[in-house]
């Protein structure tokens, strides 16, 4: 494991590079990767069996083995089926990693398929590590390493950002827009079909460098989640990872249950990727804009980070605004002794309390910022001016003011390109992030500040709370399932599991009428959508038409009935904790009902749960106004439906033999709660 | 009427201007009026009392009277107290139109206020038109024309797209976007304070000038809505617009019913502009985007054009799906007739159907590119790919190709700035909107296929349909309510209003139990709020009751009793029908519930409505699911509820005398609906 570590540092930070597929013919790969690695300072060996001479004027030699020594990274162009050979050498040779550019393996079928799961076997027995296959490759700017990456990928400046892609294509849209923005790259990494080196392992090693100050990743699915959440979670107290997790559009992957259908994998993935402490974004301009704005000026945590606006113009600041609190950012009133300082500084216009509308900036400018700056409910300050050289010369008065501020002071502007470009190059080589919309600033702001309350979450402590150790049955039914529950201290309504039809009357006669009759089978997955669940029956009568009418439920094994008192009215939700293949186990809740169902309405955490993540869940799901009582209502019991959550989470997290706890519904109540109906579903036994 | 009219187009293209308060001294606003001047072909004239020379030059008379001829265009320069005054001797000598740019208006108190109204009666009452004050002024790039803009504005290039804005500072910065995408300005105009002249006057004007191919508007709330509602909908057939209106985070105005609470303005000033044929974007860089794009490739009228997707690198081509597909634009599979094409052009690689990745372009780039633009599903392609001039040169390929095609195609690139420059600007001259990322591009595509579904939509038939003329009692109460309902033909439960628990038990006797007593009277806003109806009453005794416990509301005047049927269980809906203070009638549906209530989910248009304004509603809504049947339920009576719509908007429309009409709830059934509950509230007397 740890040779497997330190050879990932191998492969990304060499000090001795080999391509094997050398070539002298300009459009072959071999050529191409030599080319490439022109500024490398380090030794650079080119193979090629047949050479009898330098290559491009590299030292160049028969293969691996004669190189002498082990080579720290091997970049293989040759072709897909000599691909295994080749690297079996490498690891002979106790070389670190090495890449490969070239496809023909996952993505072309199951020939393709079978050749790259060799390579994985080759890495998970040696800790040999592969970028790729079918990947651009990387670069190393503080290595002046470019391996393989397509051109103009030189033209980058280096700088604090290292972006993570899925797709070459993104990568370096992402570093162009990077480079917009003043922004250089210290890594810029292809992960292609990543049988070994995947998005989690890469942080990990970007974690560890210290030239990287942010992380811009782009996410094309995620195989192994949970690898994935348990990195971010450690690295992103150590640096800010934004994320662009493309798939919105897709539907959720499990179709097996309710709670299943509800799930949308991308809506997981982001709720992952945020709880593990990543500020989630939804465009490369976005990403961008974002993981520039982090490398600059990342806050400490806090859960609620207060932002100034000062604008010159209140159009602009408007937009902000809008564009701020859409975004749940606090945009506070000033203090009384900030807004003196600001009245003393500007003619007495519209609006002081923040947005500050400076009108025309004037002398004043600076000294309006400041006391902004240093209002005590601000944690950040963003100012937008138009470009007017007249009235303000950015680039003279913020570089001051910054340096002696405590805060983050971000700027926006907008005006011909010509006269642009000096003050927002002048300002970025300060440390300023500079902005060229109302828009991009605020987006960079919410950046912050969403970066700066995932950490504060992360921060609290995550108690280990082992649940109780519960004996789940072979075959679980609805009646064991809610045993299950109530050992966990979850509570269902009082009930009799009954094998014949005089249990049943019996069990009538005991319970509070009226009682609820269902089928109670573990073929049944969904009774209602065999009519397997009679509500209200209060007569006996009634009852016993019930119990026949259960019987026409055609069942192959065992029927049995389960004989329940009514729960009272309360608000219907849905609980579930489900064991997702990538990410392992989750818990939702929704609303219950169908309009839930229709609007998709739910939130989702992965397993085990903070109460602290658990009140995040309700607050996404905007149901507040509803617990606190809505419209004269008594308010219902949070707590309950806190500990709830807490609690499946747990539970799931310590019994892998569940695959899916449902609880559809739960009804909530002013004081507790009540598991109207429970799923139980165990693992299948690995295959 | 008229002369107003053609006093606007005096305003915004005028063959003479005065400014009036005009300076010698460079930092008055009566110098740099006349400084921006300069470059006017037309007759300028400086008015100053004091003056014995010109003034910068200019032709210096002492009054607008001593000028000898009507001028079309006077600037004011003076001080907001004088501004009354001199306006009057304007319109005495039958000049057009005037701009004030200073401020100490409405915006700054109460004498302001007045200064204001002053300005708008002298209007009103003339014909002249004033735009402003507190304006920055407008430019007009077809006459030559700078009058009174802010700085650096003369550096923006001429070109199809004119941009009205409330604010200056906005103003700026989307025309500045707009360079950034290399479109050039017909006119920039700023709104300011509008006493005279709004948003809409503005848009009729433009909509008659012909270098201006698209308007991109910013609103900061929208005074007369029905007015600019009607305009817009004359315009948009005409010239495409694009809105940005800001104040999302705003919550609704009304107060006085639930529907009203429902009803956000901004949420109502969104639907109205689309419903209108606007496009509606979120952010000045999307209002630039948007109007760049239309102002080059307005497609025709179609209710779901098809967008190819054609990409150099298969991340950004997702990147772009994903984005299209969330703003429901439909990208269809290409034909087989395309798709042999294509695989004639390009090697065997993952995905053909559309998007179509070409892998790093080669020699049939364009091939491919005719081949998807040619295909029948496709009504505009857009194409990303990666500045790579070794494999690809756009400004070479895409002119000729664009030349040749009956639909647009848009293409979008990112790479090192000076490699950009000159194919991006290659492309724009030759009438190409270039992106510069791939949801820039995916944001272009999207803004032409709503404008095109909009234009479909308006160009169905609006059929003229006057309701029933039906008496509305001074003082409305739910039986008359629910009399006028079904008058217009929508059911409610069968009934009997009664004055004394005599008459209400005779209609127990009478109606199907159980039933349910509610307190009738028109003092009774919320009848639940005050413990008003009794539900579910099947047996006498238990009906008594409730008959004494609804004499327990207090009540000023007669108390009665509405004594209803119980409604069998249905779909329960909100259905609304308002008369908004800016936009006029309009008409809202929302589920019923607290959920609905909770998470303000509501769909409104203004009245009247065509039958597809109404299936649009229930789009919006996303309630299709449940109307088809949800879950195996049976299907409801969609035309039923498409009706009720209708006819409840034609209603408000043709009454004036109503305010509001609140069906709350609406039950929907398999076959049919009930309303529940009707509040029916009277338009209060004029003030």
């Amino acid at each position: 494991m740890n040779e497997s570590r330190s050879n990932l540092a191998r492969l990304f930070a060499p000090a001795s590079v080999a391509v094997v597929g050398a070539s002298a013919s300009p459009n072959k790969a071999g050529y191409q990767a030599l080319a490439a690695l022109r500024g490398f300072p380090g030794r650079v060996v080119a193979i090629n069996p047949k050479a009898d001479g330098p290559i491009s004027g590299f030292e160049t030699l028969p293969s691996l083995r004669a190189v002498g020594a082990p080579v720290d990274l091997v970049l293989f162009a040759v072709p897909a089926a000599a691909c295994p050979e080749l690297m079996r050498e490498a690891i002979d040779c106790g070389c670190g990693g090495g890449l490969i550019v070239g496809g023909g393996f996952a993505e072309s079928g199951p020939a393709g398929a079978e050749l790259q799961a060799e390579l994985g076997r080759l890495c998970a027995s040696s800790g040999f590590r592969l970028l790729g296959p079918n990947t651009a490759g990387f670069v190393n700017k503080q290595a002046s390493l470019t391996a393989c990456f397509v051109p103009s990928v030189d033209r980058l400046a280096r700088g604090p950002i290292a972006v993570v892609a899925q797709s070459a294509g993104i990568n370096l849209t992402v570093s162009f827009l990077l480079a917009r923005l003043g922004a250089g790259i210290s890594q810029a990494i292809g992960l292609g079909n990543a049988v070994d080196v995947d998005a989690a392992d890469v942080l990990d090693f970007l974690a560890a460098q210290p030239e990287t100050k942010a992380i811009a990743l782009h996410l094309e699915g995620v195989n192994q989640g949970r690898k994935l959440f348990e990195t971010l979670r450690r690295v992103t107290p150590k640096k800010p990872v934004a994320v662009l997790a493309v798939g919105r559009q897709d539907v959720g992957e499990f179709a097996r249950s309710h709670t299943g259908n509800l799930l949308g994998s991308h809506a997981l993935c982001v709720s992952a990727l945020r709880q593990a402490g990543a500020v989630v974004v939804d465009s490369t301009e976005d990403l961008a804009t974002t993981a520039a704005a982090l490398s600059l000026h990342r806050m400490a945590p806090k859960s609620a980070p207060g932002i100034g606006v000062v604008t010159a113009q209140a159009g602009a600041g408007l937009v902000m605004l809008d564009l701020l609190k859409a975004n749940g950012v606090t945009v506070p009133e000033l203090g009384p002794a900030t807004l003196q300082r600001l009245s003393a500084n500007l003619p007495p216009i519209t609006y002081l309390k923040n947005p500050v509308d400076t009108g025309r900036p004037g002398p004043t400018f600076a000294d309006v910022l400041t006391a902004v700056t240093e209002d005590p409910h601000i944690d950040a300050v963003i100012c937008y001016a138009l470009s007017e050289p007249a009235a303000l010369l950015p680039a003279t008065v913020l570089p001051d003011l910054a340096r002696g501020a405590t805060k983050p002071i971000l700027f926006g502007t907008m005006g011909p390109r010509d006269e642009l470009e000096p003050t927002l190059a002048a300002l970025r080589s300060a440390g300023i992030f500079a902005a060229e919309s109302p828009e991009q600033l605020a987006r960079a702001a919410i950046g912050l500040v969403q970066d700066a309350a995932a950490q504060a979450r992360l921060a609290l402590p995550q108690p280990e709370r082992p649940p109780p150790r519960l004996a789940v049955p072979d075959v679980p039914d609805e009646h064991s399932a809610k045993q299950l529950l109530e050992g966990m201290g979850v509570p269902a309504p009082r009930r009799r599991a009954c094998a014949s039809h005089e249990q049943a009357l019996e069990a009538f006669e005991r319970l509070q009428k009226p009682v609820v009759a269902k089928v109670l089978s573990s073929e049944v997955l969904h009774k209602t959508e065999v009519s397997g669940v009679m509500l209200n029956l209060a007569e006996r009568a009634a009852f016993t038409a019930a119990l026949v009418r259960l019987d026409a439920i055609p069942l192959a094994g065992e029927r049995r009935y389960l004989i329940e008192e009514m729960a009272p009215p309360g608000l219907e939700l849905i609980v579930g904790a489900l064991r997702n293949p990538s990410f392992g186990p989750t818990v939702v809740v929704g609303l219950g009902g169908t309009l839930a169902e229709v609007w998709r309405l739910t939130a989702t955490r992965l397993a085990p749960l903070t109460s602290h993540d658990a009140e995040a869940m309700l607050e996404e799901l905007r149901i507040t106004a509803l617990l606190e009582g809505f419209r004269n209502a008594p308010p219902l019991d949070r707590a309950a439906l806190l500990r709830l959550l807490v609690s499946v989470g747990d539970w799931i997290h310590h019994h892998p033999e569940i695959e899916q706890l449902e609880l559809n519904p739960v009804r909530l109540y002013q004081r507790g709660l009540l598991a109207l109906d429970a799923l139980l579903i165990r693992t299948p036994p690995a295959s």
